[in-house]
């Protein structure tokens, strides 16, 4: 009987649970996957690469009993309640040293919550980030576990097999404790929120300033995939070439403006607010989804204010290029603050989180990753405890070059009425981040004008309320 | 007997508690005030006015049974814990009719968890929200109650005299249901730090941008503050002239530019994005006194990018006319996304939030008021399901004629490096807001191109998804 028992077994046979089962066995594992529809288990199997083990059940006990111990299981079903579920259904079926995973988007106070719960039982509970998309999953993803590591041990093997490898390394590593895998899995997705959006805005300013069309635009943005080649901009290239098979047009003209979201760029904004650490991009990505959805509202306040006439600029060439360097820049803005976040929530949240793992990690497999990520690594691993990428010289010697065109674009998209809160959130911050005296002596001369809530001195120690006169 | 009994009381005699529980004693009430700390009692007494009825004592259980029946209590006492231990003491010495009034910046969540606790005892639980500083307090504050109505009309009277008067109408009303008082006075909170963030923001440009010194930004601020009168303005130019008794400096220049807070900014934006409602400035002010926070990693910075050089403005006092119209432009900005925020939260958590009497409210005594909130009052009394302020036609007009000025100001600040993210932060949302089409069309291909989350189209109903072509 012992060799008819799997090595790996997922719940949930979804696009990216089944993708990632399948790369499971493309490495040589032989997988089981438990999806109660049995549409979805049969797709897992006419799915599977010939010669590879890939088993699907409808009855979750059928699975566990398949497994060889100690267990190791994933689940990758909707965040939140179905994950209580699928556990409650797990207790009974499980023996102490199993293994579970969560590869979902939960938060990471869920995970924590659960693993504390489990321990007791004996059964190791991970929170798994798992980063690329449908095509990432089943091809290889980048992947962010956390948690506890003598269970990572027993994951380890399969994990580095059927993550991205950048030259030999996997995109995988232990990356902290607790909830670090989920934690450093959200601060993925805001980070990715913020570009997204940035790339949006250079879109727009090219598209309605310089009245660029998706012909130019795809040159444009291929061109700067081979100078910084990021996924995000490689999909942006093939996006302004997409036909649309209804019109003919191009598919890209005919998307609805509403963004849709998930809650993990609220989460970063959210639990930003708490440590605190400024995320300004990435609360700007957020809202600007959020402006988006306010389509009717839009639709009544473009009736009310006249349109801005666009000046569009004198040199295209250069235009183009301050774009390209306010993207750049913003885009290590977004990197900075989801690093800087992580970095603080390494200690506040005492997750020891492994910076320069997490830098390595993202450099393949996952929607951020960027030949940018290399700078990064070099930056962490120089100084692990490195609190703002934007205080390593070698970072400061990239953003130096770029800061002259952000300004130039901002102040035109400014004028010219594009909406582009990203780009401005990102320099608003690193101009008060670089600032020895911000204005806020400001705020708090009000604070205790109104409120005696007291201030501090910049030339001497102490805590000092005043009666403020009238005049 | 019965004529001893007081007609109000209140727990916790901290300098809002002593100055309320005073302003209901100049206003022909019998007062009691508990406070376990007897020298606050005795301040509480000794600062009454002649001829009032103030009594300060040291158990709980004496206060309680002095009061007259259905008791009139408030507690002000720090949020969180405090509250709850106030109230399990309180619950044995209560009779069912009794109401019991939380008068601090507690989260409405919690406010809604101990009402409906409460009721199940007969007892009401009142959250009210109080703005106008210590000052305030003792001549005038704004009051926001929401929760029991049938409570309120016992407390009515009480309220309606302390609170401030903009001509015969008192500064309080019944603002709708469960929490809604502490959310008003919560989002209240979150307009006074962009508010505050903004006028900061003012000052930096016309100190570090047209080198004004603080006589000509008193003259300044004391102009702008008799064309369009507010508190915050008021308190401002006083700022500039206040003396710094130990160096003869300013105080202003004296004083540490860390800002601090107490919480209701952040609450304001974590709970705006579960709505989700975009409130950017409030979102931006709340990330500027986190960054001021950062004052060791700023100096860090400002010693690795050099100081952008300032280009004084050719003309001052069109610059300085302009950068009125940015603050009076974002500061609009600012009031709309509360009050968008209000608006939708009134319905989404049920509280029916009466959006002219919260305007009406706010004209006097709190911390925002401003003759600005007599046009959001027609606004609002004209049409009281308005979502937006924006789409006000009167609003529109006084918005319009400040749209050149703000973004030539920051055209300026983007070029010249003071960081306005507040400002930076208005401007986005208006030109996102007036936008008929935004480009996050873009964003929503990017996340059906790598993750299948598919997208809606602008010539026909339905949901698609695209299997994108790579290039």
């Amino acid at each position: 009987m012992a060799n008819s028992l799997y090595d790996f077994g997922m719940i949930g046979l979804g696009v990216m649970g089944r993708n990632l089962l399948l790369n499971v066995a493309d490495h040589g594992f032989s997988v089981i996957g438990f999806d109660k529809d049995s549409e979805k288990t049969q797709a897992t199997e006419q799915a599977a690469t010939p010669g590879t083990t890939v088993k699907g059940v409808n009855e979750l006990s059928e699975m566990v009993k398949s497994l060889k111990s100690p267990r190791k299981l994933m689940m990758l079903v909707p965040a939140g309640k179905p994950v209580d579920d699928v556990i409650e259904s797990l207790i009974p079926l499980l023996e102490p040293g199993d293994v579970i995973m969560d590869g979902g988007n939960t938060h990471y106070t869920d995970t924590l919550r659960r693993a504390n719960a489990l321990k007791e039982q004996g059964i190791h509970f991970i929170g798994v980030g798992i980063s690329g998309g449908e095509h990432g999953a089943r091809t290889g993803p980048s992947i962010m576990p956390g948690g506890d590591k003598e269970a990572y041990a027993h994951l380890k093997p399969i994990l580095e097999s059927i993550a991205a490898k950048v030259g030999d390394s996997p995109c995988v590593a232990y990356l902290g404790k607790g909830g670090a895998g989920h934690f450093v899995k959200m601060v993925h997705n805001g980070i990715e929120y913020g570009i997204m959006e940035l790339i949006s805005e250079a879109y727009a300013l090219m598209k309605y300033g310089a009245k660029l069309d998706n012909d130019q635009l795809h040159d444009i943005f291929a061109r700067w995939n081979k100078e910084q080649p990021s996924f995000l901009l490689e999909i942006t290239k093939d996006i302004f070439l997409q036909p649309d098979d209804k019109t003919g047009n191009r598919l890209l003209d005919m998307i609805d403006d509403r963004a849709g979201a998930k809650g993990t760029g609220k989460w970063t904004s959210q639990d930003a607010l708490d440590l605190p650490v400024p995320v300004t991009v990435i609360d700007a990505a957020v809202a600007a989804r959020n402006i988006s959805s306010l389509q009717e509202e839009r639709l009544d306040a473009s009736k009310i204010y006249p349109v801005v006439p666009t000046n569009i600029p004198g040199d295209i060439d250069t235009f183009v290029s301050e774009v390209w360097d306010a993207l750049q820049f913003a885009t290590i803005m977004s990197y900075a603050q989801g690093l800087a976040m992580l970095q603080t929530a390494s200690k506040e949240l005492a997750m020891d989180i492994d910076m320069p793992e997490v830098v390595r990690v993202w450099r393949g497999g996952c929607i951020i990753r960027s030949t940018l990520l290399e700078d990064f690594f070099k930056a962490f691993t120089a100084n692990p405890a490195l609190v703002n990428i934007l205080l390593d010289e070698g970072m400061a010697s990239i953003v130096k070059t770029k800061v002259d065109g952000t300004r130039s674009v901002i102040a035109y998209a400014a004028l010219n009425g594009i909406a582009s809160p990203g780009f401005l959130a990102a320099l608003s911050y690193f101009d008060a981040f670089r600032s020895a005296r911000m204005s806020t002596n400001m705020v708090q001369a009000q604070r205790d004008y109104f409120g005696a809530h007291t201030y501090k001195r910049i030339d001497m120690p102490g805590t000092f309320h005043t009666e403020w006169q009238s005049h």
